[in-house]
């Protein structure tokens, strides 16, 4: 089955090697090679400029882009080895290979693997790096932001501790992409969170941003450390345990939230927003029981069957679907024209990624590809 | 049964409040109360001074020792309640309630619990509190020192990870008692192990030491930070990965110990000789999936039945009767006699006490009870 798509442009935001992403990041106009046997043309839909996708651009991330020559050759004339950058993305299949069974041209795929590139209108991908979603009663968005945030969340509220019902889980970074799925899925399983957050001139309004989603109780780093915490913590768990701890920040709050840990408790790190190392006690090690695990959603997509994956999808989508998991806050940016010139689309993306690197306070920025 | 043992007089290393072993421990005599239908008595034969005593007697050891009123009057006449210290202990039976059927005069057992107390010539004991030992080809001095370190050393190597022949473990303080159970229980596995010691002057007779106890590798600490470690160590490893880190330091030399896991790598501490709490880097939480774990004794032994003890003293035992496992460099100190008075059995006592608190240089100072 082959496509009315024949030789459009592809725009693709590229790099020839590693860097800050102000003096590497080009965008790039070259053409689809021709649908073959085994592999799948695809249209980007949307995606997302998402934190990790720095750390890949600066060569320090562990998944590295593909380089390749296949990407044609740049206007200087030197035929180089290029990768596409972006890891997330929502695309619609827009021609298979006649020796492929299980796709079909409109079906929605999400990218399955880390470094495949998704910064770009259009790509070819084999069956192996794209999942196909049903992605009936969710929104486009919903679809392109739905492999990173909610997937990291939804597997570390499932996968350290046995989580019951009336549970307690604490997490630092609340306001992150993830910390926002995480009070949202763990309110859908009636699991309390307690929300450690920075304070800022607008607290109440994100304390109340975050109560809307369901956040249990929230707390600022500031009264985390104070000497009122123990007590105050401890009338909102009853004097239960807490069970798990979530931790992208690292540095001080990461060793705080350690000593609110139960015992046998877990603390998962998933980030590190403070770049700063955390120090552990021996004594909550050994005589509290308390365990230290890291989590990467790449690691679990490569070590994880696409059953698995599609499986994984599911479940949140259907968490989309009962409406208890809702957008983050982001901001489309239209991109990828024809007819723009590529140096215009830079701009724009630079504009989109400095957005993007600002921090956690801003909006998720989202390629939104035109077509 | 009864035994002839009838109104021997009890001699005890008690305190009656926590705080500087030196001020609060005293050498305290009463008697056995008689025997009852449901209880044994024991006659302590030698009882280890072991690092963690010390902090029970400080009172800042989560486990605390059973204070009571059971222990007689002191000289002073006030009738106070007063604990025994010391945790491990062998003992033999002496007397056997009427009641109790799996115990016999005669029996070898060893303490089962944490806060027994253990630094006396006799005592009550119920079933639950000891463990009954088949000692036949194995030293008084080895049973005596069973339940902690070589157990540690046996746990640590079997819960974490599993070990398969051939596979590497690294640790630091390579030469503690536990330490040295590591290296021989792992040899007898074909573990190999990477032993981490303080640099001193007798350096080369250390490491000698450690090499006849079956040490595949041995580094100084220094040696471990300089530029050639990595690729020292990844000589010795072939490039294979070290699955499992020990450590009972903490500090700088823990958290530069994992650095040396390889992905999916364990590090487990069980002690924190330095005082000093580790960092760890997100990076290896979440891009090598390290985890961090802490391992007690005494939590295991609680939370383990009966017969999953007495399986693990077997297997130690017989690892010790292979002459797998030797003893550990130790001094006796001959306590307890019915004629020394309770001052000078003190001063004797608080001179054993020193040289064990002195570190892990010196020799393990064992309580031999005179008969």
């Amino acid at each position: 089955m082959t496509s009315e798509f024949l030789s459009s442009k592809v725009r693709a935001v590229v790099l020839e090697k590693y860097g800050n992403p102000k003096d590497v990041l080009r965008v790039h106009t070259y053409e689809l090679p021709p649908i073959t046997p085994t592999t799948l043309h695809i249209r980007f839909l949307a995606s997302p400029i998402n934190p990790a996708d720095v750390n890949q651009i600066e060569g320090v991330y562990p998944v590295k882009p593909t380089f390749t020559k296949e990407l044609g050759i740049l206007p200087d004339g030197e035929h180089k080895e290029l990768a596409v950058a972006g890891n997330e993305g929502l695309a619609e299949v827009i021609a298979v290979g006649d020796q492929i069974k299980d796709f079909k041209v409109g079906d929605w795929v999400v990218i399955g693997r880390s470094g495949f590139g998704t910064w770009r209108t259009h790509a070819v991908a084999t069956p192996n790096d794209v999942i196909r979603i049903n992605h009936e009663g969710i929104g486009l968005i919903q679809a392109a932001t739905l492999t990173v945030n909610p997937c990291t969340a939804y597997r570390m509220l499932k996968d350290f501790v046995t989580l019951n019902e009336g549970d307690f889980v604490i997490q630092c970074g609340s306001n992150s992409g993830v910390g926002q799925a995480v009070i949202q899925i763990a309110k859908a399983w009636n699991i309390n969170t307690i929300n450690i957050v920075r304070n800022r001139p607008d607290i109440e309004d994100l304390k109340a941003r975050l109560k809307s989603l369901g956040a249990t109780y929230i707390i600022t780093y500031e009264e985390l450390k104070s000497n009122e915490a123990k007590d105050l913590i401890k009338e909102w768990t009853g004097g239960n345990d807490i069970k798990l701890g979530l931790n992208c920040i690292g540095g001080d709050v990461a060793r705080e939230m350690s000593k609110y840990l139960g015992h046998s408790g877990h603390h998962v790190t998933y980030g590190a927003m403070s770049k700063q190392p955390f120090s552990i006690p021996a004594s909550i090690l050994i005589f509290k029981n308390i365990k230290f695990s890291g989590y990467w959603m790449t690691e679990w997509n490569q070590t994880h069957s696409k059953e698995e994956r599609a499986e994984m999808l599911n479940e949140v989508i259907k968490l989309i679907k009962q409406g208890k998991l809702g957008d983050v806050a982001y901001e489309e940016v239209l991109w990828g024209s024809q007819t723009e010139n590529d140096e215009s689309l830079k701009d724009k993306f630079l504009n989109a990624f400095d957005k993007a690197g600002a921090g956690f306070h801003g909006k998720k920025q989202i390629l939104r590809m035109q077509s």
